[in-house]
């Protein structure tokens, strides 16, 4: 770098040469033809998802009466949402205007992309298009829902063109932790958006092609109303590692295993990891053996559909690993993010039925903690390394690289598609600003860059950006089959019990006499351990009695008060008592 | 590096030549006097904490009859226990053994070295050992748990020797994030054994004085037993930066923020750190106000012994910060971590009643996230960029520096007190593990690093390590006053509750003829909303009563298993039609 720098400042006098000649070509550039007028008209974006989040990525085309939309996301729920097994957008918006989206588009299938796919479909069915291994994992999403028949697949491939009303969508082929992701290229009369998905720029990938920079380029040269792009990685300086690093670790990490049995631990959709790791394997003679759910339906795919290359004898069947060697063994497995019921969580707890661990075992965890998965990552690490494994996690052995655009890679982007606005995408609060941030480094105007929000609908052309109002959108909780069911009070309820749990009150009363018949009885779950402390529950028990007898002679007949009455004095009393605040839940009933 | 490399290539045959000299040397060596027998007894060391955890550090030590406490610290309770405020060490090996112990030494003011002191002499009344600033801060916690009057208190300084029976301890001066930290030199019949506490190499601290190598090194070279040293940071490699590049940063960081108004979030109980800021506050003519509990506290503390130098008139109460401009403002804060209580985390969502924000505002998140609180930040980070405020909080801007040694700062701790036993603490399994490779690096033998766990109870001697029975430790829950009546079934009740709620089945039935008098009523909670969901809850309602009918159709009056057939009746309903298992509790009350 200092080197640079010094021969920056031997070439001082160059410097201002060029600049001289520079200012030369721009007069010349000057008597070139106007460019044609920019079009008038105006296009219109709502965020469904994706901003302000990572996770159910979903936003909406509109122009005049024609909508489509662009891939359709869920996210996993944090931990401030008990219970809920999934997180998915909110469609009030689609719904109110199904009969104008012309179709769904889908730029790769990571579940964050077309996760929510299948709820969406059962209430507005439009067709979806999407590149072969994505309309592959697709097709296993609807197949679980019961809806594959019923919904109109197209497949589609890179440079394709498809025409959605007044749009007409081009699809770029890209690279990213998955095959056959694609970004998208979206016109209609008021100019080109493009829209990048998830990327990267990896020169040298696992599955054969560079991202088609040259598309960008020719897009970005023609003129561009507006670029969509991914800000995942927007925080991280530099360039992202090219998948076949990855590969190269494995060779490194199979010879440090020597004779121990290979055990790795990697996202499940990520094809181009286990190519690597089958590769390596077969060149050692080791069998591969692969475990988890999403693993096994991926590996099943990928291999149907030509993404994965297994060569015949490789793959064995988890139940055969007893008959070979721990050196002759790989097992690839999911649980890389620690995931309680995963399978390598399983393993590491002596909870799996097919695998056992002991000290001739060498696992690799081939990925990075997503932020939160931290500590279940951790405690994954610390339970292997208890039975005597030894376990590769750190940063430094290269075992996982990023599928997404660093910031030299998003300012190359911003570079060559030079959009006249700029709305960054893909991201929580954090991300989106440093990628705006990024933009304006590379000359966009501040005013031209929009940090944008979920529910909100903007109306862009080439005379502005204007907000329109918002449109419904956000988080609908699945919990089982039960979709939306579970709102704020069900889940308020549900942390309040988690903290001190619940105490009833319960008693039957004779509402003609309004004497008290049976009870009351003081029941608790989650609150203490009711053995050892009787004394406790005994003065609940009298409080309660007292509290009814009192009503009675006041002459209450109005339960609810009673009830109240009940709730405010028990919850006063094990305050008091404990400095707890457990959920206290009357129960009056009349005979 | 590459020229190092390159000259060491040169003076190869100097390094041969030096070779020659040392064999000399040792040849030289030889010829000294025998060294002294080595001790034929043996010390006892039981692990009540901090040993495949990180937090509440306590190890009792035993010679003969002779036994004292270093440390009795607590934990922060985990996402896996709901509702517990602290964990604090099990304390029943301690109390079977109240008439032996002589003491409680602590080596430093954190939370995790002092936080269940008080628990503890609420126990076992014996006197507690600590240097100055130790002491203030034990003093807090005691007047809180109103025992400061009935507690024996003793101040030493390093350098300091105490005899506690049969053992003497010396108190060596470390450096670490709170001034006034120690390590130990415990010695007794048996040898030396040297527990570093939490340290780190700073050459260059806030506070004045360096690590007292030298006098671990004085021990190193008379011969120690055993090491039991910090493992916190023995992933991260290289050394620790000094505290003092901290305050650079903040020099540079207070220029980049010009005018605007500065809050730095930082932990609690850093006074070096807390130094710096108002160190460089003043210098820019800038006033100081503090917020948060715990860090009012610390500031109090902190000046009263003279920890803490503030010049008069920089410090200002948080109520008069609307009396000066945001140049002239610093405000201090807690919430480092995204603590939901904290005071950032209440000004980033607008719920703080002194301070909002504005975009003039320029925060510096001076902390790492401590594994598992990653989420808890980001969301901090998140809603403050909302308000428009520029946030300082990534790596680059070297706004924190760790307080635990790193790799190369632990490989010089074993070199200068080259231990005849290796014994890594504070820390997880992974920490552990590192710790002891570090220790074979540096020439320890394998078979002499004991990586322990918690509950062990060890005997160490020139002859070896030998395990003793294990001892009874381990986790109790403190629940608002309650101090371990919360367990693991109250813990998985909650957890039960939290994941789907609660359905009550309640029915009043007359005892002499079995009649359902009232009832049976379903009452939920945490389940679904129960308004949409009525249809379901009637379905219930009707099972209960077919249960309860069957039961007196069949002249049941075992209430025990009417209200087992409930339950499992209810349950199987409700997963078939939700796929939740929410809690199902039958409350049948007889008249």
């Amino acid at each position: 770098m200092t080197n640079e720098n010094k021969s920056n400042g031997k070439s001082f006098y160059g410097k201002r040469n060029s600049k001289k000649r520079y200012v030369a070509y721009r007069k010349t550039n000057k008597k070139r033809p106007p460019k044609p007028p920019v079009p008038k008209e105006s296009v219109r974006i709502a965020f469904l998802g994706g901003i302000n989040e990572i996770g159910k990525n979903m936003t909406l085309y509109e122009y005049k009466n024609d909508m489509f939309i662009v891939d359709c996301g869920l996210a996993f729920p944090s931990a401030d949402l008990p219970g809920v097994d999934l997180v998915i957008p909110d469609f009030s918006y689609v719904e109110a205007n199904a009969d104008r989206i012309k179709g769904i588009v889908i730029t790769h299938g990571h579940e964050d992309h077309i996760g929510a796919l299948a709820y969406l479909l059962k209430r507005v069915n439009v067709p979806v298009y999407a590149t072969k291994l994505t309309i592959g994992l697709i097709k296993g999403k609807l197949e679980e829902h019961r809806l594959l028949s019923s919904v109109k697949l197209i497949e589609v491939k890179p440079k394709d063109n498809i025409t959605l009303g007044s749009f007409n969508v081009e699809f770029i082929h890209v690279n990213h932790s998955i095959p056959d992701a694609v970004g998208l290229a979206i016109r209609c009369p008021a100019g080109v958006i493009i829209q990048t998905g998830d990327f990267k720029i990896d020169t040298t990938p696992v599955d054969g092609d560079m991202i088609d920079i040259t598309r960008f380029a020719e897009y970005g040269k023609k003129g561009v109303l507006a670029l969509l792009s991914d800000s995942t990685n927007a925080e991280r300086p530099g360039f992202a590692t090219s998948e076949k690093n990855v590969g190269d670790s494995f060779v490194n990490l199979f010879n440090m295993a020597k004779k121990k049995r290979i055990v790795v631990a990697t996202f499940a959709s990520n094809i181009h990891r286990i190519q690597q790791i089958v590769d390596v394997a077969k060149s050692r003679g080791r069998k591969v053996a692969v475990i988890g759910r999403s693993l096994e339906n991926l590996v099943n795919v990928g291999c149907e559909l030509g993404y994965l290359n297994i060569p015949e004898g490789v793959l064995i069947d988890i139940d055969l690993i007893k008959n070979y060697t721990d050196d002759k063994l790989v097992i690839i497995t999911t649980g890389s993010q620690g995931e309680p019921m995963s399978a390598l969580t399983k393993i590491a707890f002596d909870e799996h039925k097919k695998v056992s661990l002991t000290p001739n075992d060498f696992v690799i965890i081939s990925a990075t903690p997503i932020p939160g998965n931290e500590k279940m990552v951790s405690n994954v690490v610390n339970e292997l390394m208890k039975h005597g494994v030894e376990v590769i996690y750190e940063k430094m052995y290269d075992v996982h690289v990023s599928g997404h655009a660093c910031q030299e890679e998003l300012k190359l982007m911003l570079g060559i598609v030079k959009p006249k606005y700029f709305i960054p995408v893909h991201g929580e609060q954090k991300h989106l600003q440093k990628h705006a941030n990024l933009g304006i480094a590379m000359g966009i105007p501040k005013e031209n860059i929009y940090v944008g929000n979920i529910g909100e609908r903007i109306e862009i052309s080439y005379d502005g950006i204007k907000p329109l109002s918002n449109v419904t959108a956000g988080e609908v909780y699945v919990d089982g089959i039960g979709v939306g069911d579970v709102g704020n009070i069900v889940l308020n309820d549900r942390k309040h019990l988690s903290k001190d749990g619940i105490i009833i009150v319960v008693a039957t009363i004779d509402s003609s006499t309004g004497y008290t018949v049976s009870g009351p009885d003081i029941v608790s779950r989650g609150f203490v351990f009711v053995k050892e402390n009787e004394a406790l529950m005994n003065s609940a028990r009298d409080l309660a009695c007292r509290v009814i007898d009192e009503s009675y002679d006041k002459n209450y007949r109005d339960w609810n008060s009673v009830k109240t009455r009940l709730r405010d004095e028990i919850s006063k009393l094990m305050y008091e008592k404990t400095k707890r605040r457990p959920m206290v839940l009357p129960i009056l009933m009349e005979i």
